[in-house]
């Protein structure tokens, strides 16, 4: 499981309060902890007023890149902007997200953002909505995707450089959101074998009590289908064990050995956070 | 789900202190913590010396009905007990278990309880195992479970009553041990629609720290393979959130009202046991 670290977010209240008030040494340790966690990425998103994005994003970065070794996953909504702020990253990482939305200029995001990073090592997040939305039907879903993996084909970027988010709905208000999430998992892996499935996963969740049950049975269930990647709290322990114990018995980690390192670890139990 | 309560049983080493010190007010409680926790059926087995197992059983039995009006799964390794011991009881449960293996005079304990139990309402647990032990192949695992069910039916015993246990092996020793019941459970499935598929679930995690982890996914991914009932113990708040978290992402659990009130039941949160 590629795991891309959601905690550094100015969406998340604790978050922004950090953004908010400019405390660095908060964020220095989000990295920290979520890299400690294991995070292969870390997700940085401003979740600001739009004048303010740049120099947040600027400011959380620098901190992160202080703290940590982990590559990075920049969030914005505005391509470009994803596409400046690589010029302060010191390796390359994710950029999230492109979909077949389309800009001001009537270019989708994946317009935008494909040929400047052919020739680089960056991979992208990619959502599998346009200018309808997002779609209800798998096919549908399956229809964009093919859109974007072809269309980053053409323009030197392979499958194995995008992660196909396939947008999880609200179960709350969707008794099919799990099924609707892994056929659209299903008929993308049949055509682009080589390409990584994501999840914001958590929205599974929005409006339910006990959300971690929730949302720990969704990543089991989905990496069953085939999801090979998460933006989630690497740092909780519903979550971790969820994922080691899912991944040892789809057969994925030989003589159970991931899974009792992180037992070993503390991280299958909530300990005094720093 | 079908939830057969597995904590009255001498192999857990609680409960077999309580029946040797003739600890009668422990077993109502089992008994009544477990009706109360959703199970549809409690398991009954003695767990103590070939000698003392009848009077053990009878003992269990006459505690557990004065407790509550949970139908009742006797579990016994020998079918003529089973059998026997049918006539303490109120109302038809299930017989745990029947296989293809034999028994001292030569027949297979199917051939022993089908006919006593054709005209019945009882039920059995069904395991997929012979006189060679339990095979690692699922397709012998359908050979075997198909004679019980052609057998059964035979018999006039519908598939409706026959719940299939596929015997899941430990993982710590066997990797693919998920990816061989689940298979054996699609065969079987994919031949009897209408038959039940149960587990004592708890063997995937025998030999590996922090069990409830790989107890719970495995529940969750069994589940997703078809399993429709588990030999489980009700009153773990893991357990039941994983079950009804599952449930509802699945799709079986309208406006999931079942999960929304097993939340409010505060069936989810380790509470006090009495």
């Amino acid at each position: 499981m590629i795991i891309i670290g959601e905690k550094i977010n100015g969406f998340i209240p604790k978050t922004l309060a950090a953004i908010e008030t400019q405390d660095a040494e908060y964020i220095r340790q989000l990295a920290k902890a979520q890299t400690k966690a294991g995070a292969n990425y870390l997700d940085i998103c401003a979740g600001t007023s739009q004048e303010l994005e740049q120099q947040t994003l600027e400011w959380l970065i620098g901190l992160v890149q202080e703290s940590c070794d982990t590559p990075l996953c920049l969030d914005s909504s505005d391509p470009q902007l994803l596409l400046d702020m690589r010029g302060l990253v010191q390796r390359a990482g994710l950029l999230n997200s492109v979909s077949m939305e389309t800009v001001d200029d009537g270019r989708t995001k994946c317009d935008v953002v494909f040929p400047v990073i052919a020739e680089s090592k960056w991979g992208v997040v990619a959502l599998t909505c346009d200018q309808n939305g997002i779609p209800d039907d798998p096919e549908i879903k399956l229809e964009i995707a093919r859109k974007m993996i072809d269309q980053a084909a053409e323009t030197g970027i392979a499958p194995e450089r995008i992660f196909i988010d396939p947008l999880v709905t609200t179960l709350a208000t969707k008794q099919d959101s799990l099924a609707n999430f892994t056929e659209a998992i299903h008929l993308i892996h049949a055509e682009y074998p080589t390409v990584h499935f994501t999840s914001g996963l958590s929205n599974i969740s929005f409006g339910m009590p006990f959300r971690r049950a929730i949302n720990t049975q969704f990543l089991a269930l989905a990496m069953a289908a085939g999801m090979d990647s998460a933006i989630m709290d690497p740092t909780s322990p519903s979550m971790q064990a969820t994922l080691h114990a899912t991944n040892a018995l789809l057969g994925k980690d030989e003589y159970c050995m991931d899974y009792l390192q992180a037992y070993r670890d503390g991280m299958f139990e909530a300990t005094p956070r720093t």
